[in-house]
């Protein structure tokens, strides 16, 4: 199989010695005060510098669309500016959670990969097959599918037994036979706060990119992660403990220090 | 339990003798041709004029957000536009399929009814609880859940065996005990392409009002739509026949025709 995403995420890990992914969520209510009074130019400038201060060590950026969304129109056009920026370093995630019957995806797909340029996106699977297969439909990018979610609420549906398995481990297998006929990659958004459920998908789908959310603010432990997952190609997540580690004039610095300690321990050539 | 979304979709469907919902899935491909080459002032003038002419029979227009979204961030603006301009006549759902964990929720709602405007909005189930509660977190607002979808797709999850009974009813039973400490009221989507499934969901869930695409190009019958769905609240969505029902310059009244049609068979006091 021809894994373009795959590949390229292989080469910056290595050059980074790092898979961390930096979540992207600027909260305009946790911006540090100095940035100004305006949201669009606070969020503009916070994130742009949170980019910069991280970009030795990250292997992806992972942009959380409620956050712009929450701007109203500015915050596409924000997007349009900072995806260019972001994509300069590094792999890039549209965290979009789209899902939709296949003519809406299809355009979800454009605005995503062709009009705002990213690598990747997070993908909602409860509609089935002609929701998520438009957002394989582009050669070297990958659509992350939600199979083991990290919030509280992962559990209501993702446990749910279905013929003697998981439904979420259902979800992986479908997800995965979807994308055997597609030119993109699937990939699955898997949860640090099932170590279990990881460690099964992991031996399962040695060849999917992971999306690891939760580690940080949510409470997941880096290396057990990286014990869990290892083997196949993951991005581990970290968004508000990066983002957030200090709210005043240095807060790019203390970030990009967070990101840094982060990373050491996210370095997939460090794994015993 | 006070149901004020409930009630004003009651009084706007015994004004108006319907309960059509017009989806607002403006493509820029089809188009009427006269309308200009900016995408945007195409769109803007279409939706506008749909709206126009079908506001005497249409109780709800759902406005897709795919679609706005593909224009980029003129595509929000176009949304502000618009949505006061539906308000006016009917009720205002966004069709934003959004399902994110609780913090990137919140902000999506805020997004959809502060900033936008919107009286309802469509939400994603599989990320759980905490995915859907902030979008019942305002009074006089619904969410209506995706439950039963009538994409070819919504068969791949929603028919799984869940502990005896499918896992659509699972969401739904799941959506509405989650309402029940919430402010805001929750609806289900039901697609026209599964009338047993929307039977046996009114049967156990009288009350709640439930958003039927599938009508019209998707290829499902209107009377039989609201015999399986008759005895509680509903709208039924339909979106290409109506839109594209002319691309000449006579597309808005060719629209007001269709939505007319369509519309007297919707009509919930002519019921048997």
């Amino acid at each position: 199989m021809n894994t373009p995403f795959t590949k390229r995420l292989a080469t910056v890990q290595r050059e980074k010695k790092s898979c961390l992914c930096v979540g992207l969520d600027p909260d305009v209510d946790r911006l540090p005060p100095h940035l100004g009074s305006s949201a669009i130019d606070a969020v503009r400038r916070f994130t742009a510098d949170i980019i910069e201060a991280t970009s030795d060590v990250a292997a992806a950026y992972k942009f959380n669309f409620a956050f712009f969304e929450a701007l109203g129109s500015d915050g596409m056009h924000l997007l349009r500016e900072l995806v260019p920026i972001a994509r300069q370093y590094a792999l890039t995630i549209a965290d979009a959670k789209r899902g939709d019957i296949g003519n809406s995806a299809s355009f979800y797909a454009r605005s995503v990969f062709d009009h705002l340029g990213f690598d990747a996106v997070t993908v909602a699977p409860y509609m089935g097959r002609d929701a998520v297969e438009p957002f394989l439909s582009r050669s070297g990018t990958c659509a992350f599918v939600l199979v083991r979610t990290s919030n509280p609420g992962g559990n209501d549906l993702q446990l749910l037994d279905v013929g003697g398995t998981p439904l979420y481990e259902r979800v992986a297998r479908l997800s995965s036979s979807w994308a055997e006929t597609q030119p993109g990659e699937p990939g699955f958004v898997v949860g640090a706060s099932d170590l279990e459920a990881m460690a099964r998908l992991r031996a399962l789908h040695p060849d999917v990119p992971f999306l690891i959310p939760g580690v940080g603010a949510q409470g997941g432990n880096a290396r057990q992660v990286m014990a869990a997952a290892a083997g196949g190609p993951l991005l581990v997540n970290s968004s508000r403990s990066i983002l957030y580690a200090s709210t005043n004039k240095g807060f790019a610095e203390a970030a990009g220090r967070a990101a840094r300690e982060l990373a050491a321990e996210l370095n997939p050539y460090a794994i015993e």
